[in-house]
Order: C-alpha cells, then sequence, then structure tokens
C-alpha cells in the first residue's frame, strides 16, 4: 500500500527545492536550504519543548499557529540560539527576505537554524544564501536541500512513498538532520515533511503529533534534548483528494499511517547515525499497566548510560536494564518482570534463569539488536530506539571545542 | 565547633566494628563489614527508591520502622538484587545469623549487600564470615570495616567528628562506599553512620532525611540510581546527652547540622571515586523561582552526558549548560539567565559576552570546579556535586562483563 519512489522532498506534486553555499560553514560545504510550495500548503509543526528555544523557534511556531505556510528557510552551521533580541531580529529578517523574493508573506515561512549556539547569523551571508536559493528552486533540488542541512551528521537522511486516499494517488517525502537529544551545541534535530495530499491544518497537526509521539520522541542518543529541534509538513493539495477534514475518516487514519511510516524511517536513521553510534538498539516495554508506564519504562532503559555502555561492549548486563526499569517511576514488580535479548530470554519472574550463552553471544555481537522488556503487569506496550556509548562519543563531545 | 577526629565510625562510644574475609570476593579481599553497638540504638534509614529494589533493602526497612538496633551487617561482591523469594530467606537469614551470634533479636539487624546483580549469596560464606566478624568486633575495627564494604572504589570513604549537644561532649562518624548512580551492577551507594548522641528514632529519622536530601541525594555520576543504595545511622546515646526529643530543639539542630557534614564529606567522596572521573563539580544553580526549580535545573546540568564530556575535553561550553537548564522543566527565562565557571562570568542575560580566555582555560584545567547558574527569578538555590565523563567511565562499565 505504501510504495517507497524516488525524488525526495520534491517528489510530492507542487514542490521545489533547493540547497546552496551561502557561506555560514566554514568549510565551505552546502549550508541553506529551501523548501517551496508552488500554491499555499496546510502547514503544522512541533517544536523543542527546552525554554532555552532557539530564535527561529519562537518565529515559527507563530507561522505554524496561522496554519498556512508555502516555504521553509533552513541554514546549518548556526543555530541562532541564546542570542537574545538579535537573534529574533534576524529569524525574522531571515523569514522577510524569503519572503520577498518568492512573493508571499512573512508569516508563510517557516524558519529553522542548526549549528552552534550562542552565536549571531552572519545576515549578508542568509541574504546572499535565500536568494541564491530561490533563483535555484527545482523539482529536482531535494538532494542538495537534505545535504545543506546536515551538521555532524555522516549522510543525508531522505525517504519518499506513494500510497492512495480514497483512490487517489498521494506522495508523502521528508528530509531529517541530526538527533533531538543529540546535538544540543552543533545544534539538534531537524525534520522536514511535504506531501500532495489535502489536509486542513487542524487535523494535519493532529496527525503530526500522533506521528512524532511514536517516532521522534521515542529516540535517545544521550538523553539531552535540543534548543531548536523542530518537525514542520507542509501539504498543498496539488494530488486532488478531497480534503481531509476530519480526524476520525479513513482518509485521515491513511494520511497518518503515511506519515508514521516517513517519521520513523528518518528518526532510525538519526539513530543510525548517532555520535560515536557502532550498536542501533531497539528496545520494547511491553506488558506494563499504563500507556505512560511503559513510555517510563523504556525511556529509562534507552537512556541508562550503564545499558548503552554494556551494549558497546557487547555484554547482555540484565542487571542494568531491570535496575533502568526500577528507577523508571514505572510500575513495576519484581517477581513478574521478564526480559529477552532477540529470540533469547534471559530474565523469567524477576531471575536470571540459564540461556544459550553462544546464541546470546552471537546476538550481542550483531549491529542491530532488539530488547524486549514483559512488565507481566498489564498490555501497553511503548517501543524506543536508541544507539550505544562508545570511546567515540566521549571523543566527539569531550574534543569538540566551543 | 565540628571537630575532625580518628578512630572512623567506632569513635563515638559504645561502638565496635570489624571487617572480615568471608570469601565472597574472588579477589579473596575484605567482604563482610559489622558495625555493633554495645547497647540498644536509636536507629533510622533511607533507601533507594527503585521498585526492583534488593532483598536486603526489604528487610531492613522493616529494621528501621521498628526503631531500635544494635548491629548492621554487610556484605560486599553480591548484591542480593533480582534474587526473588531465595534473596528474601538469604538476607532473613544473614540478620538472624548475626542476631543469634550477638544475642540480640532478628528485628534488631540492619542487613545491606552489594555487588553484582542477580546472584545468590553463597550462605555457607555469609554464615561463616559474620561468626569471624563477631569474634573480632573491636573498638578499633574502624579501618576493616570501611574496607570491608568496598566494591570497584579506589579508596575507603570515612570521617569522624566531635561536636557538643548542649554542653555535653558527642561524636559522630561514618563510612560510605560507591556511588547511588554509578554502580547499579557492582552495586550501589552504601553509608553508615553512627553516633554516641541520645535522640529519638522518630526524630533521628527526621535529621537522617534532611541531610541525605542535601548530601547523597545531590550527587550523580551517571543518571543510574541504583537497586540496594542505603543510609543508616546508629545512635546509642551513650555519651549522655539529654534524650532529643523534638525537631524544634537547638539540640536537634546541632546534631543534623554534624549529620548533614557527615553526609556531605561522604557523598563528595563518593563522587571524587567516581568511575573514570577525572573532573570534580560543584554545580549551583541559584536565583530558582522555587526550590523545587533549583533542583531540577541543577540536576539536568549534572546529569547531562554532553556537559559532562566537555568538562572532560575542559572545554567552558556553556550552550550545553543552557540546553539542559532549558530541558529540566523548570521555570527559566533565556534573557534572565547567568552562568559562571569559577569567578569567571561568561554569560549575561542568556547572551555570552566576552571573558579572559586566559583566566577561564586556567580554571577548566584545574580538578576541581565550581559552575554558578542564576536564573535570575527568584530566591532559591541547590548544589550538586558531579564528576566529568571520561573514556575511562566508558572502558570500566564497557569491559565490564557480567
Amino acid at each position: 500500500m505504501l510504495k517507497k519512489i524516488t525524488g525526495g522532498i520534491t517528489s510530492p506534486k507542487g514542490f521545489k527545492a533547493a540547497g546552496v553555499k551561502a557561506g555560514i560553514k566554514k568549510s565551505g560545504k552546502l549550508d541553506l536550504a529551501l523548501i517551496y510550495s508552488t500554491v499555499p500548503a496546510s502547514v503544522a509543526a512541533v517544536f523543542t519543548q527546552n525554554t532555552m528555544a532557539a530564535a527561529p523557534v519562537v518565529v515559527s511556531r507563530l507561522v505554524a499557529e496561522k496554519g498556512t505556510a508555502s516555504a521553509v528557510v533552513i541554514n546549518s552551521g548556526c543555530a541562532n540560539a541564546c542570542t537574545g533580541s538579535q537573534g529574533l531580529i534576524d529569524a525574522k529578517a531571515m523569514a522577510h527576505i524569503t519572503a520577498e523574493q518568492l512573493g508571499i508573506a512573512d508569516h508563510e515561512v517557516v524558519v529553522s537554524s542548526t549549528g552552534i549556539i550562542g552565536v549571531n547569523l552572519q545576515m549578508d551571508k542568509i541574504d546572499m544564501g535565500i536568494k541564491k536559493a530561490v533563483e535555484q528552486l527545482d523539482e529536482k533540488g531535494h538532494e542538495n536541500a537534505a545535504t545543506a542541512i546536515m551538521t555532524t551528521d555522516t549522510f543525508a537522511k531522505t525517504c519518499a512513498y506513494e500510497f492512495e486516499i480514497n483512490g487517489t494517488p498521494v506522495r508523502m517525502a521528508g528530509i531529517a538532520k541530526g538527533s533531538g537529544m543529540i546535538h544540543p551545541n552543533m545544534a539538534t534535530m531537524l525534520c522536514c515533511i511535504t506531501t500532495d495530499a489535502a489536509i486542513a491544518p487542524l487535523i494535519l497537526k493532529q496527525a503530526l503529533t500522533e506521528a512524532v509521539n511514536v517516532s521522534f520522541n521515542m529516540i535517545s542518543v544521550d538523553g539531552d534534548s535540543s534548543t531548536n529541534d523542530m518537525t514542520c509538513i507542509l501539504a498543498n493539495g496539488v494530488a486532488g483528494n478531497a480534503m481531509i477534514e476530519s480526524a476520525d475518516s479513513t482518509e485521515y487514519k491513511a494520511l497518518t499511517a503515511a506519515l508514521t511510516e516517513v517519521c520513523i524511517f528518518l528518526a532510525k536513521q538519526v539513530v543510525r547515525d548517532g555520535e560515536g553510534a557502532t550498536k542501533f538498539l531497539e528496545i520494547t516495554v511491553q506488558g506494563a499497566a499504563s500507556q505512560v508506564d511503559a513510555k517510563k519504562a523504556v525511556m529509562a532503559v534507552a537512556k541508562s548510560p550503564l545499558v548503552k555502555t554494556a551494549f558497546f561492549g557487547q555484554d547482555a548486563n540484565w542487571g542494568r536494564i531491570l535496575c533502568a526499569v526500577g528507577y523508571s517511576e514505572a510500575a513495576a514488580d519484581p517477581e513478574k518482570i521478564s526480559l529477552a535479548i532477540g529470540d533469547v530470554t534471559i530474565v523469567k519472574q524477576g531471575m536470571g534463569i540459564e540461556v544459550d550463552e553462544k546464541a546470546l553471544k552471537a546476538i550481542m555481537s550483531e549491529q542491530d539488536i532488539v530488547v524486549t522488556v514483559d512488565l507481566g503487569l498489564g498490555d501497553y506496550t511503548a517501543t524506543m530506539w536508541t544507539c550505544d556509548f562508545s570511546y567515540e562519543y566521549v571523543k566527539i563531545n569531550g574534543e569538540y571545542h566551543t
């Protein structure tokens, strides 16, 4: 039903994109991306909860509230965070320059920045970069746009799908960078999604929230959530499906399912590119007494430095996993908890059992490892994706100097 | 007023201690400690909040509730955690053997274990060890006792003070091991305090809670809180002061001040011995709108892997500190926050200011570093002690195999 297609974020009809060198990154790499819908689109976005939210987050929140937008402009190399009133002036100017060049209103431009905290934007470069990007806008500009938002990322993160809404073929695609909890200084998780589906802004916000809750909100690299996190979606309706107006409709469900797939795909990509990561861990807590408990427990396990270093060391150290569940504040009973790594059960009713050490060792040496904790108390489940904690993580974050 | 004295936990009158080789540790080192009051003492204790609490925690909770005890028996090398019903039977047997040998009741013995999770106690060795320890009980046994509770600790943690309660000289001393959040597998923070002051059990519990809240509850090494944490105090009244019965008295305040000093001293020692630590960080958040906010903010900073790796790299990366405050859920205003490292202010009203780079570099190269965040919103303050995050931490916890 959901078919992978090529063409990245410009594969949905009516979208163009560009990625250019504005000169903000000292490396001289692409550092400014523009995504443009040729017709006004419904917009929805979710942002970091960090009280030190960066200036572009403050500006884009207002855009998202209005519900309609035509462009997303993103620079890398400078986060425009902790920059005070000048930061706000610069973020607004970034929207204004883009709007002017495209002949749209300022409040139709989503603005985003990623990079170093505490440094002001070089507005002459931003100005030049935006003008260049508008000139280069193209239906095949998706690769440059995906590349221009990268910071410490080692690969560009992109996906595109086609599916049907009530018989009408619809496309949805996304690009992402970084990890929400990994680069609060080099900065942050950003994601931009495009679709040519027609959907009302309020309903789109609900769909995005649902999708983000089980994708970007369920990944962790080091537990630090940043000042600039944003995921936004533009839905321009060019595909021609009947406008989705209700969250109870099958059309809404089809769109949300696709959106969830896009978000989970990109979220997993972000974890795979986690700083210093050597393992990709999928951790599920099932049998919880409530959804809140399932989430608390899985988050504690996924964020524990002791659990993460154990996986780096390829050690099936189940005591650390049970211990993390224990301090998670989730309801748990030491006599009912069970634990499996891959398909090998190693804890039953809170006690270690004899296992096939050879089979377990083989699983622990894999790059992708599935961990399943069963609390034995109810029917609620939560899954989280994370990576291990390696020497390389300490190196990257200890040796990076401001 | 508070005078340091020698003699460790046996310096308060009426206390004896021993530390013996029971054979639980494969290394053959001291692994069983016994602390004994020759007269029944008021007892109070605080325990881990981990729902996977170890068997000895379950047993000792009941002892502490009764309010009177004469002995504390502690083994290292095995945490008796995640050991199910057999674990409970073993913990009770440990109390019973000790009681029988000392001629006291089972419910007068505090039991504690520290070491590997998921392994049952070898009760023949525990039995032999307790009998040996009772034979060796001595008023000079403090050093062996302090050494016998060590696991991955690199030095024994001990202190002793003399002070006055209403003109009567009183002594208070303590031993501790590990770090509450660093060894959930090798296991846990333990602390045992002795005093010859006379104080009623309920009031003693209140004093202990006050002291622990600003000491052991304010240290972090890696954010993992364990299955076996315990701090207990025995107060036997041999000093002869009038029994402290009210928390409003000046006597209570004198005792609580000394107890707080003991707890802070030992808590700092635990952080100094944090796995892989190269820096000792004292982090204060002041100017918070409430006590809860001050604590939330300081905890987020002290636990952030990005902040901790930055200090390991001797980098004054203030963006990471502000970012951690931002996601702490404490009330904070980006335009009011200030930050100093040592005596160098580097952030004012949320923005980085020009600093004496040479002075800052000198401070960052020190072993002990003081960090002060001012939220500029109110009068509440909280201080936390933590260490940096080094390659060695990853090595110790990645290479330690179950």
